[in-house]
């Protein structure tokens, strides 16, 4: 595989939260804002001259069905090529490969590529599960989220001797991150004691395993890598990305103590980069569940197939970790705001190997950051992405 | 710009029509399976290493909101990469744009795009306009599609004399066409005489000025024109796309006479393909109702501002004029099932370019064949992509 080589030039987002006060444009242009303003040598935000929009809720609170083609109004840039692009949780970054490959293919120089969810504005019962008296199938068979992690959990806990106390370290340690990041839903920390004590969601989930519903934007801006230094000093670039996908149900699986989407996912973007699990220096993960965090560290290659729970009680995923592993607090406390997720998460890459996430920055050794969401009923698509300050 | 071509060598649909007795999945797979087929010198489905389906509807029914990861398991592909591309009424077309640049960047080498759309099996009610009470933005102020392309027409009407004679002859046109199709959803002719007659939807605009709500699915395979030739003797290219948008509310509209992202996106396209308007020898435009066609053949240059009412009455735009538009019986007859519209019209192009339209066949001089959609809230978005079968 041949390819032309993408740069990251801007990126930013939005605070994270209950955002009651902000329309979904609002959110939009907010996190394009921040964008432009990241380009070190300043930016016109006209010379974008292609997007690509994330949003995962189809016409449910009725701007997100189309946002491809609202969006850009919301910005300004009425007029742009602009496409919605949805994958379920891994929507944001899916929107990042696929920006990433519209400048690599040459056909657009400059593009957009933005996140933005509503979560908060509709009630649950206004909202999806409203849907189940329509047949929607994942909720008339009790199929929330908690619901289709929670088999996981239990599996890996009968196999591998995982405990509550290694999930809730999980939630200790992205909570701490949390705190540290001023874009994040949660900015306080937790408790060991706090996480085991939380009301059981779906045993042997408990509230505080539990990613929130949070509303959010967040944007990068890509461009040619050799047109890079027009825009900074101090460029990122795409080294690699893989998607997969997985059979969607449950029923459907061949294990319960990893997804395979991940695994596939992952050894498409390390091939494409060129580096192994080893060369990753941060990572940004896919925490919606604390068992999700250790699926993820063990199916990515950080750890041994079982070791995630050890390995995260015994602090190898922390801020000074031998891998840290979602330094800006993670979906469990910066929040997941479907669409925009991948795309905060990629904010944090970028800003962590510019060196600029200050009380969270991590020790860039090898120069290389990977982002991953999964997604669907439980796994049906994973996205990988790997960025480097290497030239 | 200069970007690596991309040929197609496979298309193919299902017939379209109300397919209650077809699920999601598997009219998927059955266009899958007839590009496949379509394939000269055979084709291995496995050796498809990415695609992207178009799928317009989210969360409605169940299926739609995540066919970027539900579709590769219907079509015994789980594993590869896939992503929904959603863009209105636009969407297969996008996607169709979408994939080619996936294949442009060197990154993936064979990619499917597939378009599958169920519009039949939830009636209004449980659909899109059961989210009016939730406050839904369009529904609830009235805004379904005919109240939205209406004012067009009569405005058409008011400056250049367009009569309601002219719009049904568009009718009439693509029933005629239709009626040669095998895939069409109406294979029966109609008359003037039937179209003014029927009953009002939206004034001007009468229930046959309207597309009927249609299942459908299509398909297209992509491959690097250097490798076209692996696959057949008779390949077809892609000469350029362009993609626009547009201020999505009617009352930011500056015009009521045509539709500005239609002529921006074919500009772009025309430019891409380094041809013009005289140099495509059929086009499939969206004529989701009469005015639409008319206000398209102006927008995209073939015929001048005003003029479109009277071409179409005068046959211009018939198998046999001098601008054969939507040979294929287009939305009016064929259907319009969303996701699935643009790839069956780049179906249709494929096969006209190839010789191969049947009763249908228009003439092919320059080797040019051009695709056209225009939605969202009235014209939030337009795509236009252009093919040839000229090396």
């Amino acid at each position: 595989m041949s390819w032309n080589r993408v740069a990251v030039v801007g990126a930013g987002l939005i605070k994270f939260g209950e955002l009651f006060e902000q329309s979904f444009e609002t959110m939009a242009a907010g996190a394009f804002r921040a964008a432009c303003d990241a380009v070190d040598h300043g930016f016109d935000p006209q010379s974008i001259d292609a997007a690509f929009v994330a949003t995962q809720r189809g016409t449910l609170w009725g701007q997100e069905g189309i946002s491809g083609n609202t969006v850009p109004t919301a910005l300004g840039l009425a007029g742009i090529p602009c496409t919605r692009v949805e994958n379920a949780c891994p929507s944001g970054s899916d929107a990042f490969r696929v920006g990433a490959m519209a400048v690599a293919s040459g056909v657009h120089d400059i593009v957009l590529v933005i996140g933005v969810e509503k979560m908060r504005d509709k009630s649950t019962e206004e909202g999806l599960l409203s849907r189940a008296a329509a047949g929607h199938p994942i909720l008339t068979r009790g199929e929330t989220a908690p619901v289709l992690f929670a088999p996981f959990a239990t599996r890996h806990m009968y196999e591998f001797g995982t405990t509550r106390e290694m999930l809730a370290s999980v939630a200790v340690k992205n909570h701490h991150n949390g705190a540290l990041d001023p874009y994040a839903h949660f900015q306080s920390e937790i408790t060991v004691e706090q996480a085991l004590a939380a009301p059981a969601v779906c045993s042997p989930l408990h509230l505080l395993d539990c990613c929130p519903q949070t509303d959010g934007a967040a944007a990068t801006i890509l461009v040619p890598a050799e047109r890079a230094h027009e825009f900074t000093d101090n460029p990122v670039y795409v080294a690699g990305f893989g998607v997969a996908t997985d059979h969607p149900y449950l029923h459907e699986k061949t294990s319960f103590v990893g997804l395979d989407a991940t695994v596939l996912a992952s050894q498409r973007a390390y091939t494409m980069a060129g580096v192994g699990p080893s060369d990753i220096d941060i990572a940004e993960v896919h925490d919606c569940f604390t068992i999700t965090e250790i699926l993820d560290i063990e199916d990515l290659g950080f750890v041994d197939k079982g070791k995630g729970g050890v390995a995260s009680l015994e602090g190898e995923t922390s801020l000074t970790g031998r891998i840290p592993v979602n330094p800006s607090g993670g979906l469990l406390a910066k929040g997941h705001p479907i669409g925009a997720t991948g795309v905060a998460q990629m904010t944090e890459c970028w800003w962590q190997l510019r060196g600029q996430a200050e009380g969270r920055q991590v020790e860039i050794r090898n120069g290389y950051a990977l982002q991953h969401n999964v997604g669907g009923r439980g796994s049906g698509v994973s996205v990988v992405n790997i960025l480097t300050n290497r030239a």
